[in-house]
């Protein structure tokens, strides 16, 4: 069971923080070019430098889809499970029948993954069935265009995201089953906890894009399990042949303001 | 423009076939086996055999994310515009800031793409502003779970999916978006057309899931163009070393049925 899995990892490490591992090429740093495979070795460093303070890595797969991107991922979760971190792959996949049978194979390796849910459960399905992996379906995201589509309301009085959290708990046969709330709407990070109380939640916008870091925590976790991410405040933190350290020292900073409100 | 591309080639061809290249691992000939890229051996044959009957090829994403499976699709995708046939990317994706971007690069290669438009118009802006691209919003899937989201009634009297119709339209500042409604809802298809009257739509499920091709055709095309897609229809028609030949032979009869109706 990855829940289970996950809090005990969280008990570990004192920390509910998913590091993200977005190795965008445009910001590696330039030392690690000359690599046979960059974004791995950028990742290797930063899982080095952060895995004290980590209860998961969270790589997006945008970042890796080529043909040298699938084999620095597979060196990334290979290393992260070397150092027993569980890896969600951030892969907001859903796609129909053999197609969806398909993706799942993504979690053969990764222990959890994100998904949409527009396709609706027959999409998910081959996802759900793996019972012993984490589902994170998306419920309401932390960008400005969420509001879109998942804002709307519906003629049964509840928004869209509302419905998907009210489905994502009758999918939920396994118990295998997260959302995704952002933690740049903190009013609906809470409505979506009081609609969903035994859901954990993976939390992203507190880095970056600036979310909630209290909202996070207080509406986030569920009987103690969940996670926060932030991805480019960490990675990112710092530049050039010192970006290992600096992306340690903003994990171990981050992980200690969550830990205030937990 | 892709759409004016697109035109063309259903003119040249006499077609609006879209042959859906998804290399089913499961499924593919004994003999292709041996190869180095055994998808690229088994795309190119079906290529060889359906270019005539073909308006664009269709991979599904879901079937080349590995090392080796991007190198099948680049090549695959060479091998298609060697043939001056266009390219749609089935990967229905979707994501936020610098991560959308990321996946926008998909079209680098890609002509055409499909994306998922649960995460609102931010989260696809880096795909649509590829103004020389298509754009296939998912609107209403072809799978039977595609009601549980999409058919929700809102608020304001019209379905999640025609929500997402107008969402579209209002989207659509560079002429460059079109819909993917499938053909298993014959009725719903009619409805999008309504709402959407110059969207070209992609229109999936009418080979192996049973679709109606009349009614595809009917309310798929605007002005003639859009695209009626088949995949383990025509590319599993038949197996083992005649696998190409039959493939070539199911494209050339759907594309006959198609054009009766056109």
């Amino acid at each position: 069971m990855f829940f289970e899995r996950l809090a005990e990892r969280i008990d570990t490490a004192d920390s509910v923080l998913s590091v993200g591992l977005d190795p965008d090429p445009d910001r590696l740093p330039d030392h690690l070019r000359e690599h046979d495979l960059p974004r791995w070795a950028f990742n290797r460093r930063i899982i080095d430098a952060t895995h004290e303070h980590a209860a998961c890595y969270k790589p997006n797969a945008a970042f890796y889809e080529d043909a040298d991107g699938w084999r620095a991922l597979e060196e990334t979760i290979a290393y992260a499970h070397g150092k027993n971190i569980p890896v969600l792959l951030d892969a907001k996949r859903a796609d129909i029948g053999n197609t969806a049978r398909q993706y799942a194979t993504l979690l053969d390796t990764a222990d959890a993954i994100t998904v949409n849910p527009y396709l609706g459960r027959d999409a998910l399905e081959p996802f759900l069935s793996r019972d012993e992996k984490g589902i994170f379906v998306l419920c309401r995201t932390s960008n400005p265009g969420g509001v879109d589509l998942q804002n709307a309301a519906l003629a049964s009085g509840e928004t869209v995201y509302e419905r998907v959290a009210d489905l994502a708990r009758e999918w939920n046969e396994y118990g295998n089953i997260g959302l995704v709330v952002g933690a740049t709407a903190p009013e609906e990070l809470e409505e979506v906890r009081e609609r969903a109380p035994d859901l954990p939640f993976l939390v992203p916008g507190v880095g970056a894009q600036g979310g909630d870091a209290e909202a996070a925590i207080e509406h986030g976790l569920a009987s103690g399990v969940g996670l926060v991410n932030s991805s480019r405040g960490i990675i990112f933190a710092g530049e050039g042949e010192s970006f290992a350290g600096a992306a340690g020292e903003a994990a171990k900073r981050l992980k200690r303001r969550l830990n205030e409100y937990r």
